[in-house]
C-alpha cells in the first residue's frame, strides 16, 4: 500500500498534485450512497416521482450539475472537461431509503471519482432539503465509491 | 405531522418558497457526519494533524467555504448572509472514523440547516480526497442534522 | 422622464449605485418571455411535461438557480438574499411558443427586476438546449418586465 | 429529424449526454439577438458609446464573462474550455433596437451554440440593467442561433 | 494592542467568526494600489482611457465584479450584501503607475475592507492582463486600506 | 516591442482573443509578491505555522483556489484545465514581511501567468484578512511575474 499523502509536498504543504505528464485516457467513476427515510415520507417521494411533486426530478439535476461544481468545493481538486454525468435513484422501501448512484465519465489526466461523490452526496442533500419540513431525522449513510476504471490502476468495490 | 413538501405548488411546480413575511430572528443550525477509513490510514490522519501534511485541516477551511455555496448547490435553497460557520473533527478510534461537526449561524429568515449539513458532506468529500491515493473503500455515514434552534420551531435529534 | 444613466458617474465611470440609504422593503417582480418552437417539438414539449422526459421541469429549475446568480452575471447589479423565487411555463399552441414566467420577490433595499428577467431567459435558453438536437431554429422574443412592486415607483405594463 | 430529446434516457432520466468518444474539433457557433429600446433612450446609448457613459462596454464584456459560465447555468451542458468569444453591437436606429452578436470557438467535443447565446442573453440583459432607471418598457426579442459549425452537421439559419 | 487572531478558536481550528449579535451598520472602506508599467505602455492606456481600445474600463468592471466575490475567495470572510462599489483609476506619469481605488459600502454586521482590497487587487491584475502580451515586466505594489468607518472604530491610514 | 494591445480588435471591442490554432503545449508560470507587516504580527505568523493557528496554511489553500477561478475573476482570461498548482511562502524577518509564491502548470493553448498572479494575490490577502484585527496597515507590494516557459516565447525576469 502506498503510504503517502500525495496532496502535500515533503514539507507538508497542501498542494495540488502535478499531473502534467499524465496521458488523457478515457476515465469512469460510479459511486453510490443512501438516506434514509421515515416511510410515510418515502412514500411520498415514491408516489411524486410517478406524478406531480417530483422531489428526485430536482435531486437529480443537483447532483448533475454538483458534478460540475466540484473542483469548486474540494480545495485540492483538479478542474475537468466532463464527458457524461448522470444520476438515478433506487427505492428500496425495506430499507426506507432512497439510494442514489453516479455515473462521471472524462477525457482527461485525472479521475473522476470526486466528481461522482459529490454528485452523490448534492443529490442526497437536496433530497433532505425539499423533505425537511416533514422529516427532520434523515440521515445519509453508505456513501461511498463503487468502481473507477481508465486510470494506472481500475478499482471496484 | 405536516404531509405537504412545501418545495411544490399546488400544481406540482417546484419552487424557492415564500419566506417574505417572515422575521429575522437568530438561528443556529448543527450537523455531523463521519467517514470510515483503514486503521492504517486513520492513523495517519491523526498523526497529521499534530504535525506536517494536515488532512483535517484542509477539510475544515472547505467544509467552511461550502457553507457560504449551498444556495448555489441546493436549487431550491434560499441566499442567506451566514454570521458564523464553524467545522470541526473528532477523531474515533474504535470505529476508526472521523466526525466532522459544523455549527451555522445567521440572523435571517430561514434556518441553516442546509449549510450545516453541507458543510459537513464537503469537509467529508475533502477527507476522502486527500486520502483516495491510498485507501479508496472509505465510507461517508451517520450525516444528520443534530439540532437547529431559532425558528418556529425548534428541533434536537 | 428621468435622463441619465444611473449605473456611470459624472466622469462617465460604472459604478454599481448606492443604495445605503434605501429602505429595506419588500418588492416584487414578474417578468416573462417567450421561446417559439416548431410544432411537432412544441408537441413533444407539452407530452413530456405530463410524462417521462420533462423539458420543463429541467428549465423550471435552471430559472430558479439563474436568479440566485444574478448579480455574478450583470455587472452592476446588487447581491440581494431573495426571499421568493418562482418560474411557471404557459403553452401556447396558436403561437407554437412555451411562455416563462418569473415572480422574485426579496425584503431588500433595490428591486428584482433583473432576477426575474435572468430567471426567464436561463429558463428559456434551458428548453433551447434540450431541443436544440431536433430543432435548432428556435427563437426567443418577448422577454419583458410585467411588474414591479415595493420600490419608490410601482410599474405595471 | 431527430425525434428524440438527447438530454433523456429511456426511462425519462434528465442526464448530461455521453461525448466521451467525440472528436475534439474546431467548433464555432455565432448567435444574435434584440433588445428594443424607446427612441430617446436608443439615442443616449449610441452617444454613449462615441463618449463617456459607455453602455454598450459594459454589456459587451457581461456577454464575454457569460459565455465561461455557461455550463454552470445550463443544468446539461457540458464544461468546455472556450478559446475564443467575442461579443458586439449593431444600432439599428429604424427598429430603435440594439442587435447583440456573439460568436464562440472551442477546440472540443460538443460544439458551443449555448455559450453564443447565453452571451447574447446575458449582453441584453445587462443593456436592460443600465437603462431600466428610464425605461422598463424594453423588450429583448429575436434570440437565435444564425450559425453553427465543427460538429457532424454544420447549420446555418 | 489586541494580540489574537480572531479567526482561530482557542484550539487553533479557523473559523468563520461569530458576528451574530453585532448590528447592522452602514459600513464604508477605501482602499487602493498600484501596478507599475512602462511608461511606452503606460501611454498607450492613458490614450486608450479618451478613446478606443479602453484598459481601464475593463479593469474597472472586473474589479467591481469581484468585489461580489469576495467571501468566495477569502476563506473565512462573511457573505455580504453590497450597497456600494466603486473603483476608479489615477494615472501617475512621473511614477509611470496606475493607481486603482476602490470604495465599497454595506449596510451590515461586519466590514468591508476585504472587499475594497479585492476590488483593487483583481483590477490590477486585470490591467496585468490586458499588458502582459507587450509588457510582462509590470508589477504591482502599495496595495492597502485606506480607511474604514461604520464598524467598532473607525480607521484611516 | 510589440505595440498593439491584443485583447481588443481594431474597432477597440474587448475580446477573448483566438487561442484556436494555437498547439496544447506543456505551460508553466511562476509569480510571487509580498505582504509588509507589523514585526509583532510578523512574529505571531511565524510562530503559528509551527503550531496551532496556522495563518499560512489557510492563505495557501486559498491561493490554489483561487488558481481555479481566475477565468471567473479576469474578463477576457481564458478557462483552462490546471495541472498543477503550488502555493509557499518565504517569512523574511529583516523586511518584516511573508512572500507568496505561486507556480501553475497547465497543458493547454494558453499561458497560466495570470493563474499564477492571482494566486498569489488571493493568497496575500487572506493573510490580510486573518490579520486585520491586529494590523489594518499592512501593505501588498512587489507582485509580480517570476518566469514563464511553455509558450511561443520563455520568459524570465
Amino acid at each position: 500500500m502506498n503510504t503517502e499523502f500525495t496532496h502535500f509536498d515533503a514539507a507538508g504543504n497542501a498542494q495540488m498534485v502535478d499531473v502534467s505528464a499524465k496521458q488523457d485516457t478515457h476515465r469512469v467513476a460510479r459511486a453510490s450512497g443512501c438516506i434514509v427515510i421515515q416511510p410515510e415520507i418515502w412514500k411520498m417521494i415514491a408516489e411524486g416521482s410517478a406524478a406531480k411533486g417530483d422531489v428526485l426530478a430536482v435531486a437529480q439535476l443537483a447532483g448533475i450539475m454538483a458534478a460540475k461544481k466540484c473542483s469548486d468545493l474540494i480545495p485540492l481538486c483538479h478542474p475537468l472537461a466532463l464527458s457524461k454525468v448522470s444520476v438515478t435513484f433506487e427505492m428500496d422501501e425495506l430499507l426506507s431509503c432512497v439510494r442514489a448512484l453516479a455515473t462521471v465519465e472524462t477525457v482527461g489526466k485525472t479521475g473522476v471519482e470526486m466528481e461522482a461523490l459529490t454528485a452523490v452526496n448534492v443529490a442526497l442533500l437536496t433530497i433532505y432539503d425539499m423533505c425537511k419540513a416533514v422529516d427532520k431525522s434523515m440521515m445519509m449513510t453508505d456513501i461511498r465509491l463503487d468502481e473507477k476504471t481508465g486510470g494506472r490502476n481500475d478499482w471496484t468495490r
